[in-house]
């Protein structure tokens, strides 16, 4: 079968993790091109990575590259273009997480993704590709906890990083910490439950620096969602982990209860000493979803082999979006919002 | 030391709990008195506990016993009525949660518990005497997980007693959820965090029994609560947990975690089986906090011993009763509750 | 019902632990008189206790004392001549383990309490009224687990006790490993089983103290056994758990797998912190038994009461001394050793 | 980087599990042959794997098939002489465990190993390739729990495959339980400890099916071993866990414990059910190691790409094997086995 040529733009962490699995784990694909403005990442890609051509404009990618497809890693506020871009160039798109940070880009990325159907579109909600997270969507959709009945997420981001996260929120707009950080959580809501969201009140805390609330940013927040069906959900966001990088997830059903990841563990060692029983923790989204990263990328490129879309579309990134600037919008003005559909 | 005498009024699940802890392992107390309506549970305590004196009247039983205090498990609507005459009389008080229904007739009762400093008065909170909670209330208040950033409470009875409880609902008023089940939680969530409530938005979803809708109740219920110092609280009460009785208690802090019966262990056996490695659980309160149940009644009498109060005030009561009132009244009417001072 | 009058002879932290529960937990009896060589242990038993007959002579204890029944709790060397004692006397028996040390010895005691059928006799291994050992076995009993093919028990004193321990027995004889630690693992393999061990190899190990080669005693040591119908049975005992009082059991059976504290939890709190998630961990026998010692004791007394004996018998005591001997004769031998009947 | 041209022989679990890792997940590698008695096998290779070249013959693989190294996963018994043929043709070679069957045929192998050094010899000890053991590794080479004290090495097959294997073991042999389950366990008793056994006893019980007594096979064994440090080791292997696949190792120090895979999670999910708290469980080594192959042939690979050798050599598999041997030789004569240096 004919091996997919691909090029990235963005090779910030995410962007970088996304090369490296193509290139060293999946022989299906070819890693032909990078796009950035950053020098030392096209050149770490080039000698680290062995891609050849490098760019520092994506157009100049596009119009170049003989590529088949684009993954990309950019910075959120550019999503909306590159994928427009990329779409109209005839390529398939995987886009990592936002598809967009205002509605009204998004609703130009979704009429231009609606216009060529046959090219792959894919979102990188990669927790829908975590093994875990699939074992216990099928034990759901199996009815083995019977009907739904509320959903708890949590994430978390480790303490390690909150003295770095201060000092850039002091400087740009992190987009706040619904859209930044719960975002995956807000489409785990969707995904498990197949329903939206009528209804949202979120609110926040900050301790450690309450500069955060000069800034109008947060460093532990929660949101309580209700449900077209008056489903629950409880969601909780935050930067200041002292475990580590701890997303959970709980599914209450009438039959049963699952939780994925009660207990971040790193590894299956359990360490006996003064301090008690000691199970490892997760330090990082890299190190938790590894395998998560590898799997969507593998599943792109088997898309584009088969002619078939994800089960991930352009809308779901729409919805996600739309709720995390409702929870923003919540805090913001403190009091409960309505999403109108 | 002179041992404490004691009656009892109510005999269902909890006044017999107490009966038996004072009875067979409480020996500094006596318990001279039971009053009931049900002739059933007198002759069973006079037969299996010892118990001499039985009465139908809780007023003859407070002129005839000569007893020192009281135990009250009466119905909730009587709690009030029974601690004034109590008080009035003389007498030391025990009272099962919750002090009262009514906030008008709480006040009431603290009016009176206020014109006897001498005498003791402890409600039954009997999670502030486990000893996993005690536990984690010395790490909160040494700081060991720094300043408390969110709260979360779970409160879920077994589902082997759903289907009793829909029955009785049907014919009762059971208070509803958050005054039957959440008191426990709302009591924890300012006894961790040491702050009031200030703003409550709850709602709740019914799968299994859905005629629960039409009276007015709920299986599974969620409240979001934003305390005066911003501090967040979420708690989850219901009556349907498959896998027993489920209560467990997060404390989210800048400096650490700490859940209390994350798995509601009900004991320290692991079976590996066909289905995985199980971890049997508690299946109901009186299994759970048998061990509180017993602590709070010796703490009762070493007070009444010692001439000191409990932790326990009325002022505990009447907050409590308030703030599971509020949850109702947002269920109820859809929309978020401001607590007023 | 009449109570029971007791006497307790030896106050160490045993003997006072079961004076505690007698008097602070057990309305059925009364301590009426103590019996120790150390002043300070008679004068704390009067102040803290309320005990009024001190003794410095177990004769005249049982002379004088006017008691029904007698808890020895006094060093291993007396036990069998003061079991011996009290069963001429007419008095009911509650002996801490072992029942004696020389095998010679035990069968003098077992003489004598076959004499005395209606007197009761109990033997302090406490384990067995452990609520999660009792659930295991009757999980065992029922079939639960099959047939049983390997039991393994670990028996580890805290780390934080070995230098104490390491002084104690460059003075004095400590028995061995196997007689003071895994007696209770030996008889929980023959509880469990119920069936004899044939055939023992055991080995050790020092590494902290070095010098306990020379005591001929060991910081941690491994018995491997062969039971009478081929069960096999795996012990570690050891002095030297970093992470506090480590007693786990597991029974492995042809249809499942049953563990018994696999990590001896403290409780049911569960910290998250930047060690990972931690679970505190018992940290003394006492501790982890609390509820257990109780339980024996008021066993104990309900079986005066109720006359008839408890479960353990004289014949448990001698054969878990056997085995715990012929584990010590291995390691000292460095060989296998059969257990003749 | 010029990629490396591979080919297999045998293609049963083993083997197709290397060929899919080998095509599907190692891009610097290209599998070009197999080598299989079994048609189908050889049909699936091609149209599942796409491999061009396929052989009934291992010398005219070797002959004919360009390859620049061979992975065998062929008959236990072959291994010798499909090691030495490979070497002898200048081949990189990768061989499953064990090394070889007979002391007298690996000691043939080690000395035509020996004679090819610039060429890469790896065996298949994979558990050294998955994260949780180097993870553990790294921390006892640490120094963190101290000077090893004693090993416990759990391996047990699940109970869904014991029928198969009493049907496979009446018509061959197996090589016996310990050769053929805890070969892996001597393994890592070893690389933990860095120290050689010198002393074993090893029993068994058969309970499901009692016929395997008169093939001399084993549903469960144990093993405790003396090493030349007099650090213990237990082993337990099996081939009926209700559960699935067990595999656990614990590491007791001087400073601490470590256990690996204490509870054979499958994965992050908790299943709360009307059995308790259910942590869902592996079923098959494939499932267990599925990332520890792919890591172990990665190694591999680099290993050639990069002219060094693997830490594991020729020497462990002859360890490995005249331990597990000696435990076989002490189950059937029912003694303790010195191991001559």
């Amino acid at each position: 079968m004919k091996k997919i040529n691909l090029g990235i733009v963005g090779l910030g962490r995410m962007g970088f993790t996304h090369a490296e699995n193509i290139v060293e784990r999946i022989p299906e694909a070819v890693l032909v091109a990078v796009c950035s403005f950053v020098d030392e990442e096209l050149q770490m890609a080039k000698t680290k990575l062995g891609v050849e051509k490098t760019y520092t404009s994506f157009e100049n990618m596009l119009l170049d590259a003989e590529i088949d497809a684009v993954v990309i890693a950019s910075p959120s506020g550019l999503h909306g273009e590159h994928i427009r871009l990329a779409m109209k160039k005839g390529l398939h798109v995987f886009c990592e997480k936002p598809i967009g940070v205002e509605v009204e880009d998004i609703e130009k990325t979704i009429e231009v993704v609606e216009g060529y159907p046959k090219q792959i579109f894919h979102l990188g909600f990669m927790r829908r590709y975590d093994k875990s997270y699939q074992y216990a969507k099928q034990k759901v959709d199996n009815g083995e906890i019977g009907d739904l009945t509320l959903i708890r997420c949590y994430g978390i981001d480790p303490a390690s990083e909150l003295e770095n996260f201060v000092k850039f929120a002091t400087n740009s707009k992190s987009g706040g910490l619904f859209a930044d950080m719960a975002i995956h959580d807000i489409d785990l809501v969707r995904w498990f439950s197949g329903k939206e969201v009528k209804r949202v009140w979120a609110i926040g805390k900050n301790t450690t620096y309450p500069e955060l609330d000069d800034l109008g940013d947060l460093e532990t927040g929660a949101a309580m969602m209700q449900l077209e069906d008056d489903t629950m959900a409880l969601l909780v966001a935050g930067r200041n982990a002292a475990h580590g990088y701890h997303v959970e997830t709980e599914l209450i059903g009438s039959k049963g209860m699952l939780r994925i990841a009660q207990e971040p563990e790193k590894n299956q060692v359990s360490i006996f000493n003064n301090q008690g029983v000691v199970r490892p923790t997760s330090q990082h989204f890299s190190e938790r979803f590894k395998e998560a990263f590898f799997r969507e990328m593998k599943e792109f490129i088997l898309c584009i082999q088969d002619g078939k879309q994800p089960g991930i579309t352009v809308y779901d990134g729409l919805e996600s979006t739309v709720i995390a600037n409702a929870c923003q919008e919540s805090v913001d003005a403190g009091k409960m919002i309505e999403i109108s559909k």
